[in-house]
């Protein structure tokens, strides 16, 4: 188990790759796999085509990004897609953020970050069609497996509950509950949710405390915190009301209501297809084909705005531009020094919206034991350390891989946990869902997101209590000639890759009116 | 009005003096008054007296502080006594932090920031005394205004209510709630609130959650919103109820408890005493006397540890030490740049550890006309902006102070406001309160902290839902030779000037242990 880059071998060979690809974007290397490779080709030409092998640091474009990840790159993509000179700088030596493949060996992959998409994410799935980036079916296949205070029930996710366990002490309240957030969740525009009528109640009330109003089974409450801890690697007491309402609205689009399943399905849901070459492919090859400058291992100290141009300060590069886009996640935001100081909204906004407490914990295995016994590899566990499961086996099924959200509280556990001992227990809950055999893995690696300097939590930021009343409009109000992307900043699929590539085109279309 | 220091008579002149201090800490000047300039005689000779006039930055100290506000001063005073070496590295062009004298010219000041002392705060008064630095009572003769609805009232704090105005639609509940926080603060363990019995109960709701359930008067929570605007910067929906008792066990010491009404009252309270030549005096009194360099305008930016030292990377110096303290609000010591990155538990922390909202109005007039009235200049207001009041003369009551707290959501609707509205919105308020003659100031100054860029929001950090149970710990938990002060780190009289001199005592007690 490694959680140290410098100790695992995809980052190493990534880095002798990408590090080499600096100045000219073209060279950005793929993760050698068959898949990745046949897709390379690029779909649109670059407009600007650098020298390759160039050995300055570029001084100047029309737009500076700052960050790497999925809504960076959208934005630089549009951007050059239009005609404009970008230089986008990358704290990390890999682009992608939340985003990143895990080198299995023999040409495969599994991710440590984000992984799956589904319907109503269309700005994802367009962007990975123009890629050539294609899609698989999640595995999900057969029954999947509920475990609550040591009692084990297998389901399938096809019958009339969808994907609520079959649990007779929580149906009532599942049933009921779940249809009550989402028919409260369509009285919020997603585009402001702070406008809602009842915005500032629900703004003052916690998912605990709604659940508590809600709610008379004990059981029913392990299940919400089975729920969020996934979804936002958060406890229930963590999460202002109106946060979790918005979020549901948000799992939809312009033309279908967000619910609650779709944002926690697999069939029909947001976990319904995987990528081939995995999810990293999509930033990798948006990099490899922007024809202009992705700095990495650059982190930005300060971002200077003059009257005419941006001067934009990082580790290995100062460079000037007309605007500037950063997509960072707002507590990361937050951390860079601008001259002049930022509003005191925009601020105050960044001090209230950490980022979620998530660690993805996988095992590899020779083969998919579990679809044997009919499993999907879907488990659902109100105790933990994992909260839930997915089969992360790449598309031919071999290796086997399970992936397991910790999430919230058991998050916090785990990482104080020793190394032994967290694939220990990892692996026993995993037994407990799958059999014995899960005891066996080949190898075993976990991501603590919270842990990791360039994004520090996963999956999502979580305003606080108050915070998207008081401040919601500034998470993506441009301040002069800055201009906020990144998943956070999204009306929909906040949280997920969608939003990230829906903000990036967002903040590339704020700039282009701007130039 | 002006919010900008570089048009603030008062900065200029300490900026030109206290500039000038940089290297010899012993040359640090003390506000021209006469009440300063009595007190400037050092009470205790520093150990260490560098050479005055030295030109060259220091390169090394037993200890770095970072931040010469009061915890930071106070640490490296006691450091200093010890026999240590000290740094002291300031990013503002004045020493104090949240505590800010204001020129009214002839000699007088009042204060932008931290102002009052009160019973049990000891660790202030015994540094106050130690410094010679005297204290007199908080103006408090006559009755004090009650406004609710266009309603006016007025009433003694004398009287067998205390503090709590006499209005009948909420007096019965304001009673039974006091008493019910009170003893609900007492289960409430200072050092660990995470520990109380109720922590995860109570850190999972908000106080307006809590008030919803014991409340039924509308004005009732107009009330507390009054109370919280001044006391936390934040909306009754924005504060975690462990947080909040906490904060109510915190208002006392090693052997009172505390409780609500010593928090809040003037006259057996918090606000109950001030500092002669304002309370920004104890801190320009501690650098004049430290005798070690106070390097000022220089913000930290990177605290690199090594095996046997620790390297502090600032805009005027990068400087080493063996141990270092961070005397900051969590949400400014989030912002440096740490090698090796610090634990996600601490990082964590600090993204969910927003300042308050708090913007301080003040308006002078040629006397306290007030007073020929019978009354204190005390005001509690359900309406805006200013929630509360205090007669902040000077000792002689030349000129005529009124100062107001503009907190939570009124400081944000202020602060959205133009300057020339934002004066009449208070004067007419102050009007209302204290008569026409309030409409006639000769100056009138406010001071938003949100906006100050080192400390972007008072009076105090708070915690986010589930902050303290899960992060708690980490708010003073030292990392390797890293320690942390500021008054959010207190055990008691977190978020007061008090708070701050016990965390600086605290931290400089563990960097003695660990030199």
């Amino acid at each position: 188990m490694s959680t140290d880059p410098d100790r695992d071998q995809t980052s190493i060979t990534r880095r002798r790759f990408v590090a080499g690809s600096l100045i000219g974007g073209a060279a950005v290397a793929l993760p050698a796999t068959a898949e990745a490779k046949r897709r390379s080709k690029p779909v649109h030409k670059p407009h600007h085509r650098p020298a390759k092998h160039r050995t300055a640091l570029p001084t100047g474009a029309d737009v500076i990004v700052v960050g790497a990840g999925l809504a960076g790159l959208t934005a630089a993509r549009n951007l050059v897609n239009a005609g404009h000179s970008v230089i986008v700088i990358e704290a990390r030596d890999r682009v992608g953020g939340r985003i990143w493949n895990h080198d299995l060996g023999g040409g495969q992959v599994s991710e440590r970050g984000g992984t799956f998409v589904g319907p109503t994410q269309d700005y994802l799935l367009a962007l990975a069609g123009e890629l050539g980036v294609g899609t698989f079916p999640t595995y999900d296949t057969g029954d999947d497996v509920y475990m609550a205070d040591g009692q084990r029930l297998t389901y399938s996710d096809g019958g009339p509950l969808g994907t609520a366990p079959p649990d007779p002490t929580t149906l009532a309240e599942v049933t009921a509950d779940i249809e009550l957030l989402d028919q409260l969740s369509t009285g919020i525009p997603v585009d402001a949710p702070w406008t809602a009528s009842d915005a500032a109640t629900y703004d003052g009330q916690t998912l605990e405390t709604w659940i508590d109003q809600h709610s008379v089974t004990p059981r029913f409450k392990e299940l919400v915190s089975a729920a969020t801890r996934p979804i936002f690697g958060a406890e229930p007491r963590e999460l202002s009301m109106l946060f979790v309402l918005f979020y549901i609205a948000a799992s939809g689009d312009e033309t279908n209501a967000g619910t609650f399943e779709r944002n926690f399905d697999t069939r029909g849901g947001a976990q319904q297809s995987r990528f081939i070459g995995g999810s990293q492919t999509i930033p990798l090859t948006m990099a490899a084909q922007l024809g202009h400058p992705v700095v990495l291992s650059s982190p930005v100290r300060q971002i200077r705005q003059g009257p005419s141009t941006v001067t934009v300060v990082s580790d290995r590069l100062t460079a000037r531009a007309e605007q500037v886009i950063v997509a960072l996640p707002p507590a990361l935001a937050g951390r860079i020094d601008y001259e002049p100081i930022l509003p005191m909204e925009r601020d105050q906004l960044t001090q209230r919206y950490g980022q979620g407490t998530l660690t993805k914990v996988a095992a590899v295995y020779p083969t998919p034991f579990w679809r044997e016994q009919g499993l999907t590899g879907q488990a659902l566990a109100t105790g933990g350390p994992v909260s839930a499961t997915f089969d992360d086996s790449p598309p031919g099924g071999s290796p086997g891989v399970l992936f397991g959200f910790v999430g919230g509280d058991y998050a916090r556990q785990y990482n104080a946990m020793s190394p032994s001992a967290r694939q220990t227990a990892v692996l026993d809950q995993f037994a407990g869902f799958f059999g014995a055999q899960a005891q066996q893995p080949t190898a075993y690696f976990d991501t603590s997101w919270s842990g990791e300097q360039w994004t520090r939590g996963c999956p999502v930021g979580i305003p606080g209590m108050g915070t998207l009343l008081a401040y919601g409009p500034w998470i993506r109000a441009p301040i002069g000639r800055l201009h906020w992307a990144g998943t956070e900043t999204s009306t929909y699929w906040n949280g997920y890759m969608d939003g990230a590539v829906r903000s990036g085109e967002r903040a590339a279309s704020e700039v282009l009116a701007a130039l």
